[in-house]
């Protein structure tokens, strides 16, 4: 029997339990994967704690977005794959449905695809929240080119490497921010134009200084709360500020209504669903990352990895805030 | 010498003082107007009270921004007008540094243009501020179109009015709000396919009601404040909220950020600056309104008339929330 990990209640890391489960069979539109990776990410963190977009309805409940593995059984009217291929999973689904953290997985096969031969199995259970959750507004929306500043809060998770990447292959420049300097020569050293310590630095300053005044012209933030008035003073006319997470989960956001009048701000929220359900935008970023990863001018950048018996360390490792990428679990 | 309105502080209505000043020369690339009628905006009455976008440097200020008139004098480097004709003002200039309320005004030739001759002096200040204000969030961003759902709040305004008959012309259906039921009549005779009368009727089920479910895919807002969660909250996907003045002006304004990440909705900031400091952007907008003028799909909505010796009471009615379309003032 499959071990699979799965959570009573709401709380700390500790909920997560690895327990014996009967295998499932896939049922139409379905595949199964025999797991040999998982990627972790902030949203099973806020599934696990009780704060996230969506939350179980019933307990026990599975989690996980992102594995990559072999297919060992096929459903009714699935097409493209084949018993023994290796694929990793898209975040294309909810976590009300299906849970990647186990040594079998249920994925639905329009969640699944094959990944590029040159990565390894826990590679690439870090490219596509990563990459998708940063293209969507860089690219979809944004369309950042060559020139244009873009700022990138919280730069050292695994989406923050994916969007200075992005910027990057834009020609743009990528201005990055963290907390302390502990990871400030490895935010440079892996591809930042510039990064603002902000426990240090003035922000809006040193982004004034950097962009000559102009202010920036994307701004790709992972915290929300308070900061967002920064943010804004840091923003030029006519810029979007894109709020994809909420980190300062703790306090309200306002509204830099001010600024956002005076200078014409958009403020949009964002999740990579707005991507990975819209199956022309998720073929468009499909093959933009496929491009990306084969050019070089994407590279997962991967952290710590775990055993799936380490799963509640993974987990306390995300939230000590200490990685820097991409954080993976292997499977035996 | 003419009658001009100053102050001297910022303050309640009674601190604007009509008083003799000496007759003006218009500067390079100015006109002087003999103003013969004045049109009120929300945006003097903050600059006279001390909170607006910007506000005087040195005392004692003018202010306003429609006027219409005769030029009677035409400053070096002007072309496209002689003496005698007949022109309004677009708002598309600093209040630091003109100011419209008076006799005789100096204005930016750019500023200044033609109207159309079927309308009023008065009825031509009740043009520029107001259908531009609307038609930048409407036509040049938000591309409005038949069919979709457009939501505008206090709708009763000027601008509000604008809306309505934008939103029409485009053929989508437009909801308007209101508090009270005083204005709601008033409101569907003038064009609004469904008033949501906000003191009596929850907004987000009127709202899904008419819209069977789908939400709003514009929003034109006026208020700001925590009444924003209640817009996101009526927010269709992918919808975009609008903000262009802040009449909840004494309540912080949060973010409603669960919703804009749940929906992917963008809130912006705006103000007519946008288009009518970019000199192609306003001479599209300025087509758009001499059509809409010239087929009957914009009518100006005028409320109650001042003489400029009643200015203080124009501005007390103007605060006074009784209003429904633009307060004018004629002067002799």
């Amino acid at each position: 029997m499959p071990k699979i990990v799965r959570f009573y209640e709401f709380g700390d890391a500790d909920v997560l339990k690895l327990e014996d489960q009967p295998l499932v069979e896939p049922s139409e539109g379905e595949v199964r994967l025999k797991v040999e990776a998982i990627g972790l990410n902030r949203a099973e963190v806020g599934f696990r704690a009780g704060r996230y977009l969506e939350l179980p309805k019933t307990f026990p409940s599975t989690l996980g977005y992102e594995a990559s593995g072999v297919i060992d059984a096929i459903g009714f009217g699935v097409s493209g794959f084949q018993i023994g291929d290796r694929v990793s999973t898209i975040p294309a689904f909810s976590m009300l449905n299906y849970g990647m953290y186990g040594e079998s997985a249920i994925a639905p096969a329009s969640a699944v695809t094959h990944y590029p031969v040159t990565l390894s199995p826990t590679e690439s259970t870090a490219i596509w929240m990563q990459y998708i959750t940063a293209y969507g507004p860089l690219v979809e929306y944004g369309q950042v080119k060559a020139g244009d500043f873009v700022l990138i809060t919280a730069a050292s998770s695994s989406v923050g490497y994916s969007a200075i990447q992005i910027a990057k292959a834009a020609g743009a420049v990528a201005i990055a921010t963290t907390r302390s300097n502990a990871k400030k020569q490895m935010l440079l050293d892996k591809g930042a134009d510039h990064v603002i310590v902000t426990n240090d630095e003035d922000l809006v300053s040193r982004v004034m200084e950097i962009t000559n005044g102009h202010g920036v012209d994307l701004v790709f933030d992972a915290v929300a709360g308070s900061f967002l008035e920064t943010l804004a003073a840091a923003a030029a006319p006519g810029a979007t500020i894109f709020v994809y997470g909420a980190l300062d989960e703790n306090a309200a956001t306002p509204l830099p209504l001010f600024a956002a009048l005076q200078k014409g701000l958009k403020i949009q929220g964002y999740t990579l669903f707005e991507i990975t359900t819209n199956p022309i935008k998720l073929e468009h970023a499909k093959q933009y990352i496929y491009r990306g990863l084969e050019s070089g001018k994407l590279v997962p950048i991967l952290d710590r990895t775990f055993t799936l018996d380490q799963i509640v360390e993974a987990h306390r490792y995300m939230e000590s805030n200490q990685q820097n990428g991409k954080i993976t679990v292997t499977v035996p």
